[in-house]
């Protein structure tokens, strides 16, 4: 797939444009970065769980991100609604299968959400990619980022499944669409230190497919841009603590000068 | 209503000395950066939301702040137990709508907390404080703050029917008790991209009617307070993530100088 | 207890090659910035809660840490799992007791985890120690730290009735393990204006139980480590919302050198 500078800032700038509400239902911890994250980008977050007014929400909303990062019983009802729901409104899905394969639990309910609905992008890393395909794979807990080619394997069998976008992500982000695999080669390694950024980027996947109806585009346009400021951010930085704050300044600052000069896309 | 640099100075240094606690039953979003704000400008923050607790944090508290940003039947049995306890204590109450008209759930809850005790000080966007008057009108996500006179017929409305002070802010936030409106001009455009600084502005209302029981008085000091910070925080900033760096750092070092050199009140 | 500076540098590296998975059960306020802290650190986190998950979480944890900052009922059936099994599996446990005495439900929750197996490290202020041994002790919110003998002698008792080792933190961190009291003197009065860095300071006793089997000695590292980079941290900050994000930045910048010229301890 082609990817270029000018696509990338298109999409920022219709973002920008149009402020679509990104509905999250996610995870205590990144909660307030994925919100900021998805303001500095310029789109709209709301994050809400409560079966009551799942529905509404994803009425209102451009793009529905699901992640299971801090899973509990007491949420999977809404989760499901959610997506069956956005599914009915043709409104796109993106899950983050946070910690798929370190506990039975969230290799489970990963493939129900799967089940429930047709799944626009899944974004993980290699380890959660593999679990989804291969529940007995085993990881040590949500970080794990051994990539190999059974990841890859593991991405093309999730999408001939299901027929979803995946998104392969770490040093390197594979997105795979069919046979079509795109290499994002940007990015740092001061992100692995942050918390949350694999949740961020997939809030940034829903952000992008509220705007673009091309879904590998969007995915390959939202971690292309998280590469980006991300290197953006370490330039600055001197640790992750100013690594936070720097990523979200950099998402703000975005421009189309700093994709052209950074973007380092293997179509 | 007249409203001082002295008078917001001698509030803030009675919170300062006195160190309320401010016993927040609040959103997950927010929850770190309302506890942050509250401890940078002198309070004591407790967040707490079981119904076992309730009462016996309620009775330690100098105010209480309701929010129902991420609202689920869990927590409304809490919330509801809260202010009714507090009224009969005779402890201030704030109540942040947060995304009231969004969804009818928000609505509706909202209005159940209205009707459970006299709320002393309700804070919400245009949008939301519109919401609560007239249960029909929609507002696309958590952050809509179209203003217009209908709003500040909705907060005088409001006030009629519960009594609450009501404070409706964006670009120019208004103070409504009865005839009397008050509006503080103060504010930057980047606290519009850092999540959560609307609940922090409830939370801060909370602060003031802790050491103050002019309550219409307190939520002006409140949010002249919040802007001035906004300033002093933007002058130092490339973006929201060091924007919400250094709005705490701000509202930490406040002075009765920088209060007066900003201070845009409009009585 | 005699800790030195290499001693305690050998831990920061053990942990940084180890990279071990510290499994919280911590409070919606300070999950965030936990998680951060123990990447920083060197640290593998996972924050889950779970009942279905919470003995695989375990089983492939180094430490375990239970915080019952933002306590609830849905919580605690897991809390205590979660301790029981990784006492079985032999997996040390750190205990936050966030706001005993501050309400009787937290004190009664705290000692009921107490009850449910032997816990490693205990970490609290004066006034939760306090608590846990004095069941009618009351405190103002969970940020009291008014220290006294009482302390101590509550931190003794507590040692001989349930055998863990017990940190005492305040401007002086005590930790108590039979007779032997060793007294950490690092840290900066801005640490106590940013929320749950006592809560921080839990997960980093966990980080370090679990390269170090020594307790009381990992406890010190621990509570050293935490007050050397606030130090760092304070030097470069002009308030909270920049200490904060320093902090991060010395805990992952720390070195042996660092440690070395800051370190004040009495063993």
């Amino acid at each position: 797939m082609q990817v270029t500078a000018s696509q990338i800032w298109s999409a920022v700038e219709a973002i920008r444009e149009q402020a679509p509400v990104i509905h999250n239902i996610t995870n205590f911890v990144v909660m307030n970065n994925t919100a900021n994250a998805l303001l500095a980008l310029g789109a709209s977050p709301v994050m809400a769980h409560a079966e009551e007014e799942v529905e509404e929400m994803v009425g209102i909303a451009g793009a529905l991100v699901i992640n299971i990062g801090t899973l509990s019983r007491h949420w999977t009802p809404s989760m499901l609604k959610a997506v069956q729901y956005a599914h009915r409104k043709k409104i796109p899905i993106v899950l983050d299968p946070v910690g798929a394969g370190a506990t039975s639990y969230r290799t489970r309910t990963s493939l129900e959400l799967l089940e429930a609905a047709p799944i626009t992008i899944i974004r993980g890393n290699a380890s959660e990619i593999m679990a989804l395909v291969n529940s007995e794979a085993r990881t040590k807990g949500v970080d794990s980022s051994a990539l190999s080619e059974d990841a890859l394997d593991a991405a093309r069998r999730l999408h001939e499944t299901y027929g979803s976008v995946v998104c392969v992500s770490g040093e390197t982000d594979y997105i795979v669409a069919g046979a079509d695999v795109t290499r994002i080669l940007n990015g740092h390694i001061l992100m692995t230190k942050v918390t949350g950024l694999g949740c961020t980027a997939s809030a940034l996947c829903g952000a992008f497919a509220a705007v673009n109806g091309d879904f590998a585009l969007a995915a390959a346009e939202a971690m292309a841009v998280m590469g980006i400021a991300g290197e953006m951010g370490a330039m600055k930085s001197f640790g992750p603590g100013s690594m936070q704050v720097n990523f979200l300044d950099a998402l703000y600052r975005l421009s189309e000068e700093n994709i052209d000069k950074l973007i380092k896309i293997d179509g």
